[in-house]
């Protein structure tokens, strides 16, 4: 073969960056500023991401502003409060104790967003969702790629969209796919902090794997 | 810092590999069976994607057998014909010259399901399209996981998403999000293939970069 074969250490190297990955939440960010190569480097991956039609129909904004961090933060909080109510009694007191978000603790938000084309994009005519799932490959990779730089990324998807819309002032048609916290940490929990905390149990891939079809139910 | 440090040649090694994954068509793929090993390990990192609340929504079919794949051929020749009459004159005859998919000439093909939660998730709660976005990131794990094993992946999207449910008979409440081939290839092409046929020119980061805010339009 012509091009670059990768090793099974280089592939293992791979998997150890993803078994390490987090969703980090404010108490782990520290108070330090993240440096333009490594901020850079994480918007690269983005942009390696694959993208339908090749259409790359990502946009970020990157936010550092404390009054925006403090007006996104009343959008978690009111979102966060119509979602306890969702829990029931012991799930809800457990919910109520959990840290889910760390935007006024990171050194940098990042608003993704989908930007739709006007023109039919090869690739999306009978999936029309293939854009935004494009979108979420490049936060993957972007996410994979901090954690590589041993620099922290959380999602905060508990937000009202239209919301944290017209606070960045974004263009009607663009949506927004996720609002990311980036930032140094303290640690990198062992687990995922849900995984810890028994909130949800880890499922065993052979579960979740069928061989040919479903078979009849 | 308590846990596992990554270096910037290990950082890099990462970049190399999202540089080089590829979406693989059919005159690429060569003929030889994927090992149950490399297999393996490209479902275990699915399974190390983040999923929001720890939901873990995915389920995967594998699919080898021959009159399946023909009969999600013929979904994609339909979807296909549908889809060319979308594009104007120059790029309609362009379009019908490019090979799409690689359904029959891979070794393997998977089908993955988001498996939606009957009761609420954390984090899902303002923003429902989390759990599918959760798979996408499953996907685009399995994506670079393949590449760094030196094994092709192509993401067929021109295909009737509830065709292919029946012809797995994929339970009513299960979403297809994404039919996958998966194989050995003969080479991974230097740039996307739609970059090189300048179907669409690759886009530079910094246009699609804002600080703060979107300037008032």
């Amino acid at each position: 073969m012509k091009n670059k074969q990768f090793t099974q250490q280089e592939s293992d190297l791979l998997a150890s960056i993803m078994q390490s990955r987090r969703d980090v939440r404010g108490n782990h960010f520290i108070d330090k500023p993240l440096e333009d190569t490594v901020i850079n480097q994480i918007l690269n991956a983005a942009q390696l991401a694959p993208s339908v039609g090749f259409s790359q129909p990502w946009e970020f904004v990157l936010i550092q502003d404390q009054s925006t961090k403090d007006q996104v933060v009343e959008s978690f909080n009111q979102e966060n409060q119509k979602a306890q109510r969702q829990f029931e009694a012991q799930q809800q007191s457990k919910y109520t104790k959990l840290k889910l978000e760390g935007i006024k603790e990171s050194a940098l938000n990042i608003a993704v967003f989908y930007s739709p084309s006007n023109e039919p994009v090869l690739g999306q005519t009978s999936m029309p969702e293939m854009g935004k799932y494009s979108v979420v490959c490049a936060i993957q990779n972007m996410w994979l790629m901090a954690r590589s730089l041993n620099v922290g990324m959380g999602w905060v998807s508990i937000l009202n969209p239209q919301t944290v819309k017209s606070l960045l002032n974004a263009p009607d048609h663009l949506e927004l796919v996720a609002y990311l916290c980036v930032g140094y940490v303290d640690e990198f929990l062992e687990k995922p902090e849900l995984e810890q905390l028994n909130w949800k149990t880890r499922k065993d891939i052979e579960g979740l794997i069928r061989f040919e079809c479903f078979d009849d139910v």
